[in-house]
C-alpha cells in the first residue's frame, strides 16, 4: 500500500527469551494486530528481543521514533528477568519511580508489598496507567510507547483500554479470492496486472498447501477505499475468468 | 546467559503483509527456534517486515552483521509480491540471476516456463540452493543467510537441509521447576538468588493463568552445562521448600 499521510502505524515489541528459546509460541502479536486493525492502526513491523535491557532500550527507541505508536509485550511481572519498565525508562532518559496508584493496590493486595512485588509498581517518569481487568497490576503508556503484559489473557484484556487512547486511521477492509487446484505461478500475470491498476491497494497472493494434493492461493485485496477493494477484485475475477481458471471462490476478508 | 565466544546466534525474519495484517499467525518463528536449538544456535532476535523492498534489504543487512545466522522465511514465490530474493539479493549488492538448476526444475515441470515461474529461479550471485523436499522450488543460502518459503510445511521441510550446514554450539539444556499456587512475588527472592549465583546460565520465570484460579509460575533453568543446571534446579527446589512454598513440581525442559 502507499503511504499516506493519514496512515497511522504501530510496532510490535515482543519481550521474552520464552519466546525466542522456543519454549513458548507467541499469540499476542497476532491479537495486536487484529486489534489494531480495528482502529485503522497499521502494525508495521515487529521485533521479538531478549530479556536484556540495552536490547530493549534499543529496539524502543528505534521504534517509537519510526512509528505512531509501540506495544510491548512481556517483562513486567516482579521476578529478577522482569526489566520492561526499568528499559523503557531508560530508552527515554528518565526513571521509573514506584507509581502510587501501583502501590496502593499491591498494599490492598499484600499488606506492605515485598521487594520484589515493588518492582510491578515501576512506572517511568510521565507514564499513565493501564487498566488490567484481568489479574494483576497494570500496564503502563509513556508517550507513545504501551507496556503490556505477557501473559495473553491479560495482554488481551490490557488492549481493551489501549485503543480510545489512539489516534485512528481509516479502518482497512479486505476480500479475498480463493483459487483452489490452480497454482500461483499460472495466475501471477493477471495479479500483478489488477495490483498494478490498483496502487492504493496491498495486494497479496498466499499459497496454501495440504498433502498430498489440495493447494492454491488466497489472493488477499486490502485497502480503506471498500469500493475500489470491490471493484479490484471483481476485475481479478474477470481476468481468472478470461485465463479458464476453475475454482474461484470469494471469502469476505 | 551471558555472551562466550562458542555461543553461535541467529536471527529469524519473517517477511509477509499477511502476519502483520494479523490474517495469519506465524508459527514458523517457533519451529526455526526449536530446531536451532537441537545445533546449539541461539536465536537471539527475530523481526517481521512487510512485502517492501528497502525493509528486506535493512533488516537482511542489520541481522546478518550482527548474528551468526540469519532464516528469512516467505516471498520466494512466482507473484508480485514475491521479492525476497530479489532484495535479499540487493542487501549483499549482487545481482539474482535465474539459477540454472531451478530453471532445470522448472522446465521439467511445466515446459517453458511463463515470466512468474521464472521468478522463482531467482538466487543471489554466489548463493547455494537448500533442498525442498515437500513441494515446489528450492530455498536458497546466499553467505549466512537462509532464504526458506512461508509456508510452515515447506519450511519445515526446507529447514532439514539447513542444519547440517551450521556450525554448531553447544546445546542448551533445561529443566523446569513448576509452583502451582504461588504467585511470582512471593518467590521472586530466592530466584533471583540462585540466577545471580548461577551467571551462566539464563534462569527465566515464566507465570500461568488460567481464570479463574490457576496461576503459578514455571521456572525455567536453562544452560550448556547439564550438571549446573540441575545444581541450581536443586538449589532453588530447596529455598523453595524452606519458605514453604507447596505444589512444587519438576519438569524436564
Amino acid at each position: 500500500m502507499t503511504a499516506s499521510k493519514d496512515r497511522v502505524t504501530a510496532a510490535v515489541l515482543i519481550i521474552g527469551d520464552e519466546i525466542l528459546s522456543g519454549r513458548t509460541q507467541d499469540v499476542n502479536l497476532n491479537a495486536i494486530a487484529r486489534y489494531l486493525a480495528t482502529y485503522g492502526v497499521d502494525l508495521a513491523e515487529a521485533r521479538v528481543v531478549p530479556d536484556v535491557e540495552q536490547e530493549i532500550v534499543d529496539a524502543v527507541n528505534a521504534l517509537r521514533t519510526r512509528y505512531d505508536y509501540v506495544v510491548t509485550t512481556g517483562g513486567i511481572g516482579p521476578t529478577h528477568d522482569d526489566i520492561t519498565a526499568d528499559s523503557v525508562a531508560k530508552a527515554f532518559g528518565v526513571t521509573a519511580p514506584e507509581h502510587p496508584e501501583i502501590m496502593a493496590m499491591l498494599r490492598e493486595r499484600w499488606g506492605e508489598p515485598n521487594a520484589a512485588r515493588r518492582r510491578m509498581a515501576h512506572v517511568p517518569e510521565g507514564g499513565s496507567l493501564v487498566k488490567n481487568p484481568v489479574q494483576g497490576p497494570p500496564g503502563f503508556q509513556k508517550e507513545n510507547v504501551f507496556v503490556l503484559a505477557g501473559v495473553p489473557a491479560i495482554m488481551r484484556g490490557m488492549l481493551d483500554d489501549v485503543g480510545p487512547r489512539l489516534r485512528t486511521g481509516a479502518v482497512v477492509v479486505a476480500t479475498t479470492v480463493r483459487v483452489t487446484g490452480t497454482g500461483e505461478g499460472t495466475i501471477a500475470a493477471p495479479l500483478e496486472a489488477v495490483a498494478k491498476a490498483h496502487p492504493d491497494l496491498s495486494i497479496g497472493s498466499y499459497p496454501f498447501f495440504a498433502p498430498p494434493d489440495v493447494y492454491g492461493a488466497s489472493l488477499v485485496i486490502r485497502g480503506r477505499d471498500p469500493a475500489q477493494v470491490e471493484a479490484a477484485a471483481v476485475e481479478l475475477e474477470k481476468a481468472l475468468a478470461e485465463l479458464g481458471v476453475e475454482n474461484v471462490s470469494r471469502l469476505e476478508a
